[in-house]
């Protein structure tokens, strides 16, 4: 029989390839694959589902990341993708793989993370199912929640001269990534509770790497200005690859402008230090969990009155292409560098 | 830190000690934790929520499970679970974690296998994740489905005097597993195309162990009759330890007699061939996927018309205990071995 590498068509080519025989015929289905989440009528309102799985030694290193933390991170990033259609969490379900190597108290930590994301955006812990498991630990996170139809924003919506906007900053959580690994490494050979890693004044970049928080507070203000984007995802591959994805799923183009990616200051520091560009890094990093969206012109007045939010660029015809506009004006295709961990 | 294995709990007390100290707060969710699946009230019907976690080397042994099989098996298990509930299920979402021994055609496979159970019980795969893995295979599906309120069967509502169904028979999809087991073993050592199992005639065992079929059939039986169970659950570990689970949360005991558990005569022809108790592994040996129900004494003439369902026993006060009749009238405490991977 043919043997094909996965490697041969990436993770979103070996998604679409698996999925494009797909026939739906469920008439409470109403979105399938291919959102941040799939929309389901129950009622009068959208249910919306998202799934997430993670796995010990691709989505997470438990030689620097606390047990708390990462369960907190792993309910967050399922809450990201229920607020990036516009909707609200509501339930999550978690099924945990453990190897003999943890214990009881390991799991409660694990769970206290958990917990603590649940109460923090009131949603309910309902199931799961916790197993045995050779190899190290493994965590399925299925997020439900609510949303009215008419409020359901996708990645399809965008229109040629919608305005592009970001939250928070982008490529810190890669950088707090880089400095954990960095720390990592020196730390090798070091007795333990002998080192004291140098991340003073640098705690914010940990804390995007090590528990991001999902922007509920930007989708609480969208509200509130009654403004409804055409287009939005969340920020977890970087946005070269999220912002090409509208584009495709819009048939639109893109101008981003290089110097209106927002970036902390402090990640622009770390990345001097270890020789990085940061806008590589805010572009390709990942795992930052802002929300990426676009907005019709009309609102713009209402955009730049809105916190934590920015502007940086708009949305073109598709023939154009998705572009990324440098400080001196030069175009540069975009580039999806994305997930490619079948490579390794 | 104290260090608590978990095997001292298992699995139950596991879930128990984990899921103890959360507390709901969403107005939708209507049943958390603890039943075949979680509850929530979206519209007018229910939602069902359901998930499964399967490990390469825990749950499935791709040495002799056939990957369209396993795609098909790790459907149905979570179809049953919706059925266990009254329901009908309606989405499946389907997380993967994959290393690079596979390919694509081995996904391809996996995945037609998961279309087939999709097509066959009309349920929507509408979303999910798909990601490298460092260690064979890891599966993780969610099963949404609807019901209407009045509908839903629980675990805890099993009354002194009710009758004691299953479905089917039990101990087979076991009796399939030693099968295949025992060729494994006897094959090694051959080479790949030289070995033609001795499964004739056998076929059976191994389908109930390869491709369980979750009994819509069966639902739909009860539908018809104008039956309701008071308390129902799927066979997924053994009738010793399910029967105990209905008697625990409807807190109410059982008398189940040894001679009217259903057991296929193949299976009972493997069992004395590998000098087994075909009764025990009826009782302790799981994944057959069958049903298990109690009802009020009133349906009797009813259930005594179903196609496939057997009457085991009877449920009695609690003070009576979970109790086995022997053939020979001796009374027996049953024994919930169920699921101990976690002492492997």
């Amino acid at each position: 029989m043919a043997r094909t590498e996965i490697a041969t068509l990436g993770e979103f080519g070996l998604i679409k390839h698996l999925t494009d025989k797909i026939t739906l015929q469920q008439p409470t289905t109403k979105k399938g694959v291919g959102d941040d989440a799939a929309v389901m009528a129950y009622g009068t309102k959208r249910t919306l589902v998202t799934t997430d799985l993670l796995l010990e030694g691709i989505h997470f290193n438990l030689e620097y990341v606390p047990l708390k933390h990462l369960g907190y991170k792993a309910v967050a990033v399922n809450l990201s993708d229920i607020y990036a259609m516009n909707g609200t969490p509501t339930q999550i379900t978690v099924s945990l793989g453990v190897s003999a190597r943890f214990s009881v108290e390991d799991l409660e930590e694990l769970y206290a993370g958990m917990r603590l994301a649940c109460e923090n955006y009131k949603v309910d812990m309902v199931g799961g199912d916790t197993c045995a498991s050779m190899n190290g630990l493994t965590i399925s996170i299925t997020c439900l929640g609510i949303a009215n139809d008419k409020d359901i924003v996708y990645r399809n919506g965008a229109k040629v001269n919608d305005l592009i906007c970001v939250t928070g900053n982008l490529g810190t959580a890669y950088m707090g990534l880089q400095l954990l690994e960095r720390e990592r490494i020196a730390n090798k050979g070091v007795r333990q509770g002998d080192s004291i890693p140098a991340f003073e004044g640098r705690e914010y970049l940990l804390e995007r790497q090590l528990k991001p928080e999902p922007r509920r507070d930007i989708i609480e203000q969208l509200r509130e200005l009654g403004i409804k984007p055409t287009a939005m995802m969340d920020v977890s591959d970087g946005l070269s690859s999220e912002i090409k994805h509208i584009c495709h799923q819009s048939n639109v183009g893109c101008a981003i402008y290089e110097d209106k990616i927002p970036i902390d200051f402090k990640a622009a520091e770390v990345a001097e230090e270890m020789n990085l560009n940061i806008v590589t890094c805010a572009l390709n990093g990942g795992e930052d969990y802002e929300l990426l969206f676009t907005c019709d012109l009309k609102d713009y007045e209402k955009l730049v009155t809105m916190h934590d939010v920015y502007l940086v660029g708009h949305i073109t015809k598709p023939e154009y292409g998705t572009m990324l506009i440098g400080r001196n004006g030069e175009e540069l295709e975009l580039q999806a560098q994305g997930w490619q961990a079948f490579n390794n």
